[in-house]
């Protein structure tokens, strides 16, 4: 997400009702990591190996859609509560850690799984900081 | 969903990988409540009142986005695991809960709100049915 | 989608700008077969045989998603132009085409196959209807 | 997407079948400007003026699935056909252009939708070429 879009969102869209704004940078963050999570998870889930795809790709597919969704929330502030917002930022972390354990075990056979794995990892740093955040704001 | 389609399912591919297979009726019952409440929100999040668009439209969205991902990830029962599908049914619920109350507080002005708020009290009872028949299996 | 659910949209929220209403009907059996397909290709695009996904996997995503924004789009009218409308029935019904096309390929080994071409039919026989329609508003 | 994450598609990943091999970077080209559209698409859609949501906001929604599904179906080349590869850029390109004028009606009162109708072009941009390579492969 470039800095020229990120500044046309005024605080009003960046911010929960209720809530005070969140770091722009650190959701910023955030949503690059799941745009780049969404993009390692769609390649992996087709990868090829020996003719055949890989036994992560249902993991990955899945993993794939929640971080659009999670992205689209992040750019969607208005309509998240604190409550709702946890709860997405958990299932995400915790879909990025169904994918990268299924990715992990074949990382050393496939660098596409393990590019998977890493943007997982990234994915679920950059989710656990937007927490951070939003503990800190409270 | 019609019966043929959860009929094609093999009990593989609703299966978790070291789970008990589930119910299939109650998981049929929740993929169908969460692809009427991604219709019900979409519509609800561009309906007009007054020649414009009403503040319950962004949470609209995202949770048509996520019952959505809701839906897929149960056609993909091989890529969860219970954490990940436990983490995600909590989101599904948390992001209805954002929407129906926000669109219960112009339910009686807008019947589009209505009906949007009652499809989220349905996905998160299906999505609800879903944790206690995985308790159960537990 | 039930009825009440289309009866919930008013005529503006059927119609693109500067174009008669749409046949409800009509609009109503594509939105169901691009519901129904997207659901198909999803169980398709992740089945196993002998171990391994198929070959038609990466079309049956990609179809599952085009369905979803198909049918999105039409319960979005006031955002579409005739010409997008047209465009995007197009993109719809060739997709459908070249997921029916490899699926068909081993239909008779794979009923999840079998069953994913006949979805993949029937919403292009659906997007067809909704184009007739349109050509004869016009 | 970042050069890593390309790199990682080998040739096999990124072309149709029976078709010479795209040329990578007017690939690459296309996702990134599907993916910055598909965000500015986003907050475009949920952007409030005088406390109220914009009527460019159906397009907005569509255009940003439009987009994410486009983005996607490149990064699933096995899949695609000549055909519908056609067919699917030829969507998104439509697409992008109602999207960019609807939002161009309002550019000079709103600094979003002039974003998004910029980000809308150069989505145009990138998918007529992507649709001269393939002229030019075939």
């Amino acid at each position: 997400m470039d800095a020229r879009m990120m500044d046309a969102m005024s605080a009003e869209m960046t911010s929960m009702s209720g809530m005070p704004e969140m770091d722009a940078a650190v959701m910023q963050a955030c949503m690059d990591a799941c745009a780049a999570c969404e993009q390692a998870c769609t390649i992996c889930s087709v990868q090829m190996m020996d003719g055949h795809m890989m036994d992560c790709a249902s993991a990955c597919m899945t993993c794939a859609d929640m971080c659009n969704t999670m992205m689209r929330a992040m750019l969607r502030m208005p309509g998240m509560t604190p409550a709702s917002m946890m709860a997405m930022l958990d299932a995400c972390i915790a879909m990025c850690q169904t994918c990268m354990d299924m990715c992990m075990m074949h990382a050393d056979q496939s660098p596409v799984c393990a590019m998977c794995a890493e943007a997982c990892r990234a994915c679920m740093d950059a989710c656990m900081a937007v927490k951070d955040a939003m503990m800190a704001a409270a």
